[in-house]
Formats: C-alpha cells, sequence, structure tokens
C-alpha cells in the first residue's frame, strides 16, 4: 500500500526481446478454424500490442505467411518433432530464416491425449484447409479419411516421433543458434533434466489438461521448478490464464511471462484481429489494475510475499 | 460455561471516545440513493445507539450535516486523499471543527477496482445528487457524461492521487491532532509502516473484496496483523461482519471493534433511520448472546481461546 | 479382520447401572407434542430396550409418571436450575424419591439460543399441554401470551438463572448423592473446571447446535475433553448420533455412551412407543454390525485404532 | 517426459502367472442375473485379453464350467468360508482339480453389511438360477422364501462362518499349497496378520463400500499396507477403477495388479463376452497412454514419485 503506483512499466523481457507485458499468445493449432484470418489475425494483434506470439506447427497459416503478416512482430515457433528429421529440421531452418526468435519444443505429446469429443465428432480439418507448413497431403492433415477415430490422435501416431529423448533435444541444440524451450514441463526433475540438455528455457504447461486426467494445475508445480532451475533458465507458464490477477500470481511464484490459448481463440472468432486484440487489452488493463492495487511498479517488484497459505479457522464455541 | 452472565457490560471505546458496542458504522458512499435522509438517518441511528459513524468522504450528505444531525453522536471521516492537497487539508480540516474525532485514511484506492456491474451500467450519481462535500462539480462527481465508462472509476482516476505514498501520512500526520486510522490494510508488513509513520489505528479492511478479486478474507489477515503492531495501536477490521458471532471472532483474533456496510444499508433501505436503528440492534442483541454463550461478561473477556482450528478425522474402517 | 465376532456382548454400563448398549435417549422437552403418550411412551421404549432415559425438565410428563410407566426403567433428570432454588431442589428430590439414577444439570442455557422459528411462530405450548413437572401457570409455560416473541425465549430469561456460576455446582452436588452430569461441555478447561467442582460425569453437547451458530460438532471436540478428564469422570456425548457406526466413532474416541434426541422424536410420532423402539432396535442392529465388521467382539474393544486421518494425495502428473 | 515411449510393455505377473497389463477381474456373484452366458463369458473375455478372472464362491457358474469355458486363461477362486468346512474344502479342491492359480479368501464378511435396496427389493435370485458350486438348494441359494429381508443377508448369517479367526487362515494354508490371498484388508496391522499367518497376498479392498459406511476408500490406504508387508507378499487392490489412471496410481503406490467388479458388469450387461471384452481393452488403452504420457515403459518404472501432495495456495492480496 501506498507505494506511487502513478507510473508504471507493465514490460518485461523474453530471451532478451522486450515485450510490452508479461502476457504473450502460446500455440492453438489450426487457428483459421476459428476465424477466416486465423494466426495472421493474432499475429498482427500481438505485433500491435507489442508481446510475443508463438505459432503452432500445426498452424493453418505458414511459417512465412505470419512473418509477412507482421513483420515488425515477435514470433516464436512450437515445434513438434516429426519421425521425419528432414521435416523437422526444415521447420526450423524456415523458423529462422523468417526471423523466429524461438523454438518451443513440446515435450509431453509422444501420443495425444485420449480427447473423447475428437473421437466422437471424428474430427478431421474442413476440406479447405490444411495444416499449412507442410506441403504433402500426409503430413498436412488432408484429404485423408481417418474412420470412426479422431483424426488427430490417428495423425499424432502416424507421423510424431514417440521415441523422444532427452538426447533428441541434443540434436535440435546442435540445429539451431535460437532459444529452445522445453514445452509441457510439469516435474523438477524433469526441469532440471531439460536444463542439463541445452534449454534456454521452461514452459511449464499441462497442454490445456488434455493429455492425462489427473494432472496438476501449472500454478501448483510452478513453484518447485523455479526451485529446481536454480535461475539457469527462463521459466514460463500457460494453462488457467484468464484474468490480470492470474498473471500476477504466476509472476509472483516465479514465472518470466505467462502464455494464453483459449482467451485469444474466443477473442479471435468474435472479431478476428480487433478481437484478439481486445482480449488482450482486457488481459493488460486488469494486470496493471492488479500490480497497482499489490504496489508493484514494475514486474520486477512482484514476489513471493504477494502469495499465502490459507489458514482454517473455526470458532471454538 | 456457568461463569454468572446475568449482568454483562458490551461497551468498549475508540480512541478513548467510549461506545455501546465494539460495532461502528463505516464508510459507504452516496447514502441518499439508498434513503432520502441518507448520512443524516445514519448518523441519527448511531447516536441513538451509542456508537460510532465513519463517514465517506463521498457522501451525500456534508460533514456539517452529519454533525448536526447528531450533535452527540461520535463522528470520524473517511478520507480520499485528493491530488489537490488544499482540497483534501480543507476536508480535514473541516471535520476537525465539526467535532469529528478521527480520520480513517484510505490507502487501498490508487486507482478504482474493475466493478464489472459499474461499467455495465455506465455508473454515475442521479442528478439531483452530489457528493456535498465539494463545491465544483468536478469534484462533487456531478453534471458531467461519462460516456461508455463507470463514471466513478474516471471520476478516482482524474481526482485522486495515485502517487500517493507513507509520506503523505507523514503530511497528514502534520495536519492534525485528530487519530489517524490506515484503512485498506491486508499485510503485517503493511500494518508496520503505517505504525512507523505515525498512524494511531490499522483498519484491516479489502474494501468490500471489490478492489482486488483473490483478496483473503479480512478475519484470515487479522491475526498476523495484531501480532505485528505489537499493541501499538488499535486494530479494527471490517468485512463480511453480519451476525454477533462474527463480531465475538473479531474481538476474539484482536479487533478493538468492527464496522459494518452492507447491512447499515439494507436497513436504511428499508426504513431510513429506524431501520438502520433496527440491523444495529439485532447485531447488537446477537452480540450480547454471543458474549453471554461462551462465557465473556465484558469485551475484555473475549479471548483467543475461543477459536479452535478444525480438525479432519476420517473413520479407518 | 478375523477376530471370531459370532458372539458379540453390546452391553456397557452408566454409573454402574447396566445398559444393553452405548445407545440412551437424551432429553427433549415436550414429547406430548410428537405422540399423545409423549415421555411415558419413551419410558416403556426405553425398558424394553433397556437402556436409559434421559427425562427433560420440560417434559409435558412428570417425573413420576415416567416413573410409574417404567418401573423396572433406569431413569435420569435433566435439570434446569431455576432462579427458584426450592423449585430446583424440589426437582432433584423428586427424581430421587422416584427411583431416578442421576441428574444432567445443563451448563449452557443461561438464555436461549437465537431460535428464529421460535420467533416467527411466536411458539408457545398448545394450550392442553404444560410442563408437567411444575405446578404454577408460570412455570409450567401455560395460559400465558408472550406476544411477537418466542415464547420460550421469554420463559427462560424469565425463570432460568442467568447467573449460575461452579459454586451452583457444589451446591447441587451437596443436595443429592446421585450422580450429577455437566451436560453442554465443548471445551477442555470447562470439562476440567467440572471434574474440580464435584461432578461425576460430562455429556459433551451443543444442545443440537441450537444455542450458538459456529459451535463445533461434539465429535470433534470429544478427543480433547476425553483427554482432559484424565478417566477421572464418565465422558458421553450427544449430537448427530444417527447410524450405528456414528456411535462406533463416539467410543473409540473415548466416550462411555451417546444420547439420541432427534430421531427418538421422528418415532415417538410415527407410532408412540412402539415408533421409538423401532428406532432404537435400528441402531442397534446397525452398531451390532459396525462393532462385528470392525472386529470388536464387546465394547471395550473399541478404541482409538479404528479412527484415522485422512491424507489428501494428488497424482504428480 | 522424453523417456522414448515407442516400444511398451503392459505386462507383469501374479505368484508367477504373466498376465498382459496389470488389471484383472474380481469377483463378483451371480454374473448370470447380467447376461446369460454369466461368469464363462467373463472368462472367454479374460483369456482373450490375457489377464487373470477371480470367481465369485457364489457364481451362478461352477468352478469347473468356467475352467472348460476358457482352458487357457487364468482363474482364481474367492473363497467364502462356510460354518461346514468341508464345503469350504470341497470348494479348494474342486478349484484344485480345475487348474486354478489361487485361492482369495474373503475376510471381510462375518456378517453381510446393511444393504437397504437389497432388503427393500426382498432380494433373492431368479427361480431359473443357483449357487451353481453347490449341489443343495440350501447352499445353492434358491427355491426359499427369505419373506420380508434380504435374502442374501440371510443366507449369509445362515451359512458363513462368523467366528473365523487367523487360526482358520491357518487351517486353510494346510490344506492348498496354492497361493492364498487375504482378501478385504484396510488396516496395516490386519495385513502383518495376514503375513503372519502365512498367506501369499493382500487384496487392499472394502467390498465396494457395501461392508461398513465411512470405510477409508482402498487408494487412501495401500500405501501404509504396502509398506507394513515389506515386500514379503504381493498387495493388490480394488474398488473404483474405472480409468487407466486409477491403475496408474494403485502402481505407484505400491500395488502389484488392480482388479474391477462394476465396469466388467456393465460390460457384461452390454454385449456379453465381447462387451466384457470392450471395457477391458480401454482400460487397457487408457492404461497404456497413462503410462507412455508419464514416461513409463513398463510396469516396473512406475513409482512413488508419479503422487504428489497438494498444496493449497491463497494469494496475499
Amino acid at each position: 500500500m501506498l507505494r506511487d503506483v502513478s507510473v508504471m512499466d507493465l514490460s518485461t523481457s523474453v530471451f532478451g526481446q522486450k515485450i510490452s507485458m508479461p502476457v504473450c499468445v502460446g500455440a492453438t493449432a489450426m487457428q483459421c478454424m476459428a476465424h477466416i484470418e486465423g494466426e495472421t489475425a493474432t499475429a498482427k494483434a500481438c505485433q500491435a500490442m507489442g508481446i510475443g506470439m508463438m505459432l503452432s506447427s500445426w498452424a493453418t497459416s505458414s511459417i512465412e505467411e505470419v512473418a509477412e503478416a507482421a513483420p515488425a512482430g515477435l514470433h516464436w515457433l512450437q515445434l513438434y518433432i516429426y519421425k521425419d528429421r528432414e521435416v523437422t529440421k526444415s521447420l526450423v531452418k524456415r523458423a529462422e530464416r523468417a526471423g523466429y526468435k524461438g523454438i518451443f519444443v513440446t515435450v509431453d505429446t509422444p501420443f495425444l491425449g485420449r480427447r473423447i469429443d475428437d473421437t466422437r465428432n471424428k474430427f478431421q480439418l474442413p476440406p479447405h484447409l490444411r495444416l499449412k507448413n507442410f506441403s504433402s497431403d500426409d503430413l498436412a492433415f488432408s484429404g485423408k479419411d481417418f474412420g470412426e477415430n479422431s483424426g488427430l490422435a490417428a495423425y499424432v501416431a502416424e507421423v510424431i516421433d514417440a521415441s523422444l529423448k532427452w538426447e533428441d533435444i541434443k540434436w535440435l541444440r546442435g540445429l539451431t543458434s535460437l532459444p529452445i524451450v522445453a514445452k509441457g514441463i510439469l516435474r523438477a526433475d524433469d526441469a532440471k533434466e531439460a536444463v542439463k540438455n541445452g534449454v534456454n528455457g521452461i514452459l511449464v504447461s499441462n497442454h490445456g489438461a488434455r493429455q492425462l486426467d489427473g494432472v496438476p494445475a501449472t500454478i501448483d508445480v510452478l513453484p518447485e521448478i523455479v526451485e529446481a532451475v536454480e535461475g539457469k533458465v527462463e521459466v514460463f507458464l500457460d494453462g488457467g490464464v484468464r484474468k490480470g490477477t492470474d498473471v500476477l500470481k504466476a509472476l509472483a511464484l516465479g514465472a518470466k511471462a505467462v502464455f494464453i490459448g483459449r482467451p485469444l481463440i474466443w477473442g479471435l472468432v468474435y472479431q478476428g484481429k480487433e478481437g484478439a486484440k481486445e482480449v488482450l487489452q482486457m488481459l493488460k488493463e486488469e494486470f496493471r489494475l492488479a500490480m497497482a492495487l499489490t504496489g508493484c511498479r514494475s514486474v520486477e517488484e512482484i514476489d513471493r510475499t504477494l502469495i499465502r497459505r490459507d489458514q482454517v479457522l473455526v470458532s471454538k464455541i
């Protein structure tokens, strides 16, 4: 209280790249299903807001299209490692060439989780869409009938590498000088292992809780992971970020920045680039207020003391 | 049990002023929206009950009108510190002249919290009302169109000082010899800071939980704040006081007295001064009973042993 | 498991009086409102079941009528201490003469709790009933108009002694050689005080949670009270006993026996003596089964190891 | 994460018998009420899946019929110890002769729990069914009118031995060289006692929570029982296994394998052998996925670190 919050600075950085607030957009696949402009609209919204955007490997706009749509924007590539390592390598190299500033490699998806709705709906892409980063129909998840099953689960089983191990992170490390983030870490020991294998960051994520039922909330495991990496790499969080105070809590517990998924899609569905921007603007204003009302003038001042353990008290008579 | 509760004394004092029970009325703004007689009705009810009333800076009755309505009453002024320090000073001086017995300075509102209903309703005062403590329309929150936004949030951003710091409390300290209470403290370190800067009391308050979502209940943080101030100042609590046992619990955990907000307004809406008095009478009778049934003959006998931690037990087979 | 439960003994004793199971009937007032035969039906059911019955001071059948209705039954008197000590003394002496085996003196009711339903209903006895232990209309709660209030609350305020203290227990102690039980203890320190003042037993009770909101469940405080009295007196419990496993848990935590209230009334309303007996029979059968399935062949074998604290485990991924 | 889960081995063993996954079918009585082929359909499904089946003493198909229906299957006999020890002995001997690989002796049913539905329905077998392991009508629960009560509770009281003690386990031990499992253990001390008396395994079970209300969940007591037996015997669990992650959690806490009851019956009702198999197939696929997504390539790699205690955090302001 009473810390002069008339002037405030919400900005921070990710791997040296300045962002206007510690909230960025995480990878969500196939955004053209939400709005006709898909990932390019998202990229424009992020650029306008001065924050970073993580593009899904499974985007319905290509790496290059996104770069062109927001040439001054900050982009990262979310990477699935394909059985075909040439395909994988090509994705990384194209991201480098297009000016992307980092690779978020997914480590929690050797198989796709059991998504019952996808099975019931026999999920596949609408015929006019394809995964734009790939030229072959097979890799582009296009023009194939998956019968009674979830097409996406079948796609993953077919082309994504379930044999992935930490060795492969070293291989990726040798492939690019871009910062690499392990996306999908929920345990301290995995975080340590990732650091040992040369990553530059950890994204604490449970994949929207759609991979395995019973996973902890990311906010619950964040502290032990922050502790485990001993400041050697940057730690991020996604999952459940809906309000400004959610951002504040994650930063108080040690996250460098957070990523949002579903809220961005809601904005995109509502009104494309403008809708996405409105969602981000709302979060920014809420976060600014959360900082002001807790006396934090800059993100550096957000610390662990903002979090308290609850006490259960019951009156004796 | 069995402590002879045939004769009981519910009275206590706030900064040396005797009150008939440790329940007073906290500042709620714009009471003429609840009843045509507004704050003057509340003041009469409080005087009749022998308890204190905290008048909001944003009252629709002036400091002087309230003093005149209840000349034998005990009044305190809730103070927002305006960017214009002359305005602020004038409020304090008028309170002194009108016989007010203390200043409750709000420390938790550099900006108004995000009140979504106020935004949806485009909240502003009805045209026949104004903040009576101010002469200019701007300060009186009157006759201005705030467009699509909450008028009150705009008002705060415009005239209230977001740069407030503990230095300003020292300035206030130098301005008046009335007791000063820091209103809106939720952490032990802020309480210590307040004491260091010369306040005479702490009001543990989360502003009705309307400033920041996720704040703790005041009853949960009361014990650590009581401990932090080491008996150097009086500690009060508002928030969630609805029943006699709520009062008992707050006192058992170290509060000198508690303040009510919403219940008073309900009484005011129902039947003006008489309604307000009825609410206070109900609380008094409930508190008397709570004391009697826990064997407390005076408020000094209400102690920490009345509070117990719960135990969760589950049968083994 | 596997402890040969083919032969079981559910019996125990209260102050040396054998009972067929550790479940007795507690005092509930005015049972003729439930069934025309009221307390005499209850007494017959208890006698038939071989258990004890605690008669309320405020019964609609007299001490003597109950004794006559069940001459071989085990009876105790629940005692309110009246301002008029001669009235009080007379109740005790009549109980002695009628062969009652103990006095349960209520210590938690200097005033009646705030029972909102009683106020709304302007509760008073139907005209054809009276508290049969008293001859004067005033003491018999009869023929008086209590206006807009709960008649019972007014009755208590008028005739029951709110000045009661532990000294008065000593007075009672000197009055009779019957075992005396302090009814309404919820704290360890009160239990110790009761023992110091010569009681023979403690009834852990929150008066059906109708005296003060926020009281703990009796089962939660039982262990600390059992510990506090160090085996010097017998400890009983009422409140929430609805099933055989409730009885088992109370005994596992140290109760000598438990008392039921509401379930008895349900049986009484349903079918008088037979209904009351059916309720008791159901509880007995459930308790027998609870003992058998936990390997307890006698009540002495019911011990603390049957109770376990819960562990909350959450899977890590 | 990143442990190469492209090749996985879900198999394990029970007393040296290999099974394709650590999920087997527990004893549920009277399966011909669910489907006309009853236990023989279940046996065929289990054989097809490569897992074990525990046949109830109260099956509506005989020990021999089940063996014949699935000659390559792995079978165990669930054993109730009858007052008539010759009957009991005969069940064990017939199981031996039919190639059964173990005896699961129920230790938690000296009496049947209070199953209110069974009482309301006056439960008995439909006239065309009987407990096929017995020749006499009395033992076969057939052709008798049990009046207003649950026939099954009456049956148990009449023929099952409530005097069972650990001595009787020794008697059983002397009767057969098959592995013996104590079915229905919920406490560490009972588990130790069972080990001391020569059993080869412990089935942590609360009998579907139908024996005694208030029993703990088996998953909650599993860890202390695993600790108590110090690796001397195999520990199993039933109760509440519905998903692949349930299996994973039980194994993480030390179970060698788990048993399912109700889900199997649902499959049986739906489509006999094929339905049962479908349920088992679904569980297997879910368990495979749960292993893969937690980086376990074999059941030996499932360990305690997969389980975490929850932390409750509340933000300070």
